[in-house]
């Protein structure tokens, strides 16, 4: 106990006690969250696919579900949850139409992805993001970290906590 | 020359000619097409991400390019033509309506991935598949080879040329 900050210790323990140790584990969250969203998680844009989608509306776009291969492990076993380490890629681009496409087609019928908007990640680490449903969120604009409020992103995942809070679903 | 049939020479330079020599090289292609059609490329569905693509119409489906390393390498190096061994694949899905997604988001405006519909590859090799530009092209229905012509398929391919017959472009 010689090293330990018994003050602190005790702070901690009373405030545990007022269901206010949320706020740590919360700092643990921005921590770690400050140290991944530095940077991408390297190699990402080569990770495999786990599924595609279109929205409309202001996003506008069409994007790709990629995960690491933790992740990839975790969706074709369908065992949940996932473990610490999986990593969930979404990359966007604008959602535009290809008149090249629709000649060869004949019509009008295909949309393509134009520029990239941005990628976003769901970082699952069971400690350090135990506040948001064990899971980290990040966003990336042109590759910059963008400020984002990981509890207004885990608040929308909520409604499919039955699978560990992930929307998408693995497509074979 | 002893050990090459003379007659037949002769007749293949006198159809070549004639412009003849086009289903020798088809016939060649055929072969191999017949050998690839059999099962689909091993582990395709883990090959890297070129992009994503929503057709309407009668295909109404949302649909993922990916390739091959030696696809992926050509794509990411810019240079034309792919080299032979190239595949790349397009996987499609029935486009579905999100009511889970819609509800996240407040309003009707996803779209996601239903059940596979069909899977088809380019494969590149200029030699076997001279007569359709270098690639051949198959389909697999349910994981079934369909009975394709790929001079149509290569037909629609034509205005493209320029980008060595492929008209999905790698999205970053």
């Amino acid at each position: 106990m010689n090293k330990i900050n018994k003050p602190a210790l005790l702070l901690a323990l009373s405030l545990n006690l007022a269901g206010a140790i949320q706020p740590v584990l919360a700092q643990d969250a921005s921590t770690h969250a400050a140290a991944i969203a530095d940077a991408m998680p390297a190699g990402y844009r080569d990770w495999k696919l786990v599924s595609v989608a279109h929205e409309e509306g202001n996003l506008n776009d069409i994007r790709a579900i990629l995960g690491n291969d933790i992740a990839i492990e975790a969706y074709r076993s369908g065992k949940l949850p996932f473990p610490d380490g999986a990593i969930i890629a979404r990359i966007a681009w604008q959602y535009v139409p290809s008149e090249e496409n629709n000649k060869a087609f004949g019509r009008e019928q295909s949309f393509i992805a134009g520029q990239p908007t941005n990628v976003q990640f769901m970082i699952k680490n069971s400690k350090a993001y135990a506040s948001t449903g064990g899971w980290g969120y990040v966003q990336f604009n042109g590759g910059k970290p963008a400020h984002m409020d990981a509890h207004a992103c885990y608040a929308c995942h909520v409604p499919v906590e039955q699978r560990d809070f992930v929307f998408t679903r693995y497509s074979p």
